[in-house]
Order: structure tokens, then sequence, then C-alpha cells
């Protein structure tokens, strides 16, 4: 989307200050009174030097997001998705990190405006899901391909669909704030999701008798 | 959170003027670019009118999402959450409905405003989850409450969990627009929900054990 700045370390002071200053700047004052301006005076740079880098707020505001979750994952010594072999164990470390960053302000403000924002901005919302959203996205699946090819889920499971069934509800409670987002409502969640919620006697999924084994 | 209105037929119709012009106009304009003076202008009365009756432009709209949801209820002859005893169908035909819902322009501008606000807006949200959103999920809970005790629900299924991994998946694809919004779609959930996604060697879900019964 932008061009890359050029490779002087004074650039990419500059290129850091911009990012850093539209984070903090879009948490104080929200995305629409965000400014070109504002981030390039708190940045210490010319507004041309940001029109140079970058077509828009936007632009700058996903870029800065990007390095952001970046480094979340560097300082968290993030290596991928895990794979231990245990599906659920995996999948509830992911999510509690997740719960841990929804805690952060430094995540959390740019995270509520970007979605604020997309909310009713299809344009900005369709780059913010296919660059920040989709390849979160597309860690899960691939974990939870793994997992079908073991065995572990059904082999005709839809694993975009269980992806959703993870992040849906935990995006939920923090955009909605419907209730405290807590480890043990992920790991709730996670066991509800890989196990299912029916008893012995439901009708609703035809296709599988539950059997509790204690 | 308003005074009611004078019981007298022009204050009425002054009140659904003011109603459906926030509405029209939150769709056009987005919620931070909406002011009482546009809503009064359009709805043909007077700045004051408004302030006599509503705090605030968050309380209007907040007022005229109630009654639009009102109405939708009545226009397809909703009469409370279906108990047929088959959960899975209820539940289907729920999500359905909903589908169908934020795929209505006049719904879906004021929902994604008020989302977007919202999101960013502690004090909005709150009194948009405690008015709007709470009575909705209140149903879900008691429907599923019904079930729990008719053993179609795991005697220990938290049924306000439950709730959110239906309406969260859903609303988090509508939102993130992460994939098509369908019958299908929401038919899938069901079923994952109530049935589990884990296969017959998972190790996810300790003290359940899955048979397929095809």
């Amino acid at each position: 989307m932008s061009k890359p700045p050029d490779s002087s370390r004074r650039s990419e002071r500059s290129r850091r200050a911009i990012l850093d200053s539209a984070l903090a700047l879009v948490g104080e004052v929200g995305y629409n009174k965000l400014t070109i301006e504002a981030i390039a005076a708190r940045a210490g740079v010319g507004k041309q030097t940001i029109y140079r880098w970058w077509p828009s707020k936007a632009a700058v505001l996903l870029d800065a997001s990007l390095a952001l979750s970046g480094e979340a994952w560097t300082e968290t010594g993030w290596s991928g998705f895990p794979d231990t072999g245990d599906l659920a164990a995996d999948l509830k470390s992911v999510l509690r990190a997740t719960v841990d960053e929804f805690a952060d302000p430094r995540y959390e403000a740019p995270a509520r405006a970007l979605t604020a924002a997309g909310a009713t901005d299809p344009e900005l919302a369709a780059r913010f899901t296919e660059q920040l959203l989709e390849p979160q996205l597309a860690l899960y699946e691939a974990r939870l391909r793994t997992a079908r090819e073991a065995g572990q889920l059904a082999a005709d499971t839809d694993v975009r669909l269980v992806t959703e069934m993870l992040v849906g509800p935990l995006t939920y409670r923090w955009l909605m704030r419907t209730g405290p987002l807590t480890h043990a409502f992920t790991d709730a969640l996670v066991d509800s999701v890989l196990g299912g919620v029916a008893g012995a006697t439901a009708g609703g999924a035809d296709d599988v008798a539950k059997v509790t084994v204690r």
C-alpha cells in the first residue's frame, strides 16, 4: 500500500515515530478526529513525509497496527501457532494470549478505533480484514486442519466455521462488553466448541450421540 | 432515560418523525456527524422539542433502535422466542431471522453506527448493551435454560456462554465481513455448537466421548 521508506537510519526513525504517534493519538482522540497533521506534529516530521509513504490516515494506522501486532508476538516469544498435539491446550493458550492482548491499552485503543472505523467504512474494513484479521484467522485454520487430519476433529469439519466459533465470541464479548474477558471464559469456550453443549437426549445434532464417560 | 412525550396525537407524530429522521440520518452520515440540529430539521421540529424528550443524540438513536427492533418483531409476527421442543430448529429459526435483519439496510445502518460509536464510547456502549442487547440475549438464555431442564443440554451448561457462542460468530462475521452471512452459515453454527466439532479421537473435552451414529 505504501512505498517502503528509504533505508537510512533517519528514515526508519521517522517511520517508527509516525507509527507510534498514530497509535498514541488514535487511543486519545479516536479514529474520526485523527488527522495526518496531528500525527506529523507529534512525530516531529512534516506532513509531506507522511504523505510520501502513506496515502491516508487509514493506511498509517493499519501499518501501525501491523507493526504493533508483530511486536507483541516478538515480545511474548511467539514462534507460530503452537502444535503440541493437544488441540484443546493449544487453542486455550492462543486465546489466553489474545485475552491478555485485549487487556493491554496499547493494543486495545487502536483495535477499538479500527473496529469502529471499519464498522461504517467498508473500504477500510476490507483492508483491515484482509491485512490484519485474515492472516490471524489463517493460523487457526491451519492448526485446525492439522487436527482434522489427525482425526481430532470430525472429517467434515469446516475449519473456517470453527475458527469463527472461537474468535467470534471472544471478539463479541470484548466489543460489546457483555461479560468479563477472562482465561476462564476462553478455556470454557474451547471445551464447549470441541465437545459441544448438547446433553444425552438432544435432538439437535442428528448425526452425533454423546456419552458421558466421567 | 427520557421523559415520555405527552399523549396528544401531535406529540406522537413528532416523536415518530424524530426517531425516523435519526435512523435515516445515521445511515447517511454516520454517528459522528449526526447532530440534533439535523435530526430536528429533517423531522420538521424545533431543536428544543428534541431536547425536551432526550438528553443527547445517543439517547435519541437508542430509542429509535428500540422502536425499530419492536417494529421488526411485529412485522414478522414475532411472538416470543420459539419453543417447539426442538432446540436446534428453534435456534436456527431465530438466527435465520437475525441474518435477514442484518441484510435489511433500514436496520443495518443504525446497527453499524451504534456498534461503531459504542466501540470507542464506553458510556454509550453500556446503555446500548443494557437496553438493546441484553434483553435479546436474555431470550436466548431463557430458551437454553428450558432445554437444559429438559436434558437437551448438559446439566452444567453455562447458558450465557452458549448464547455468546451463537450470537458472537454471527455478529463477528457481520461486523468484520469475514464471509457471507447466510442461513447455511447459521444452521451449521447451531449444529456445531450443539454437537461439538471434536472427532472420535479428540483429547480436548475430557469428560465427553463422542460416537458417530449415522
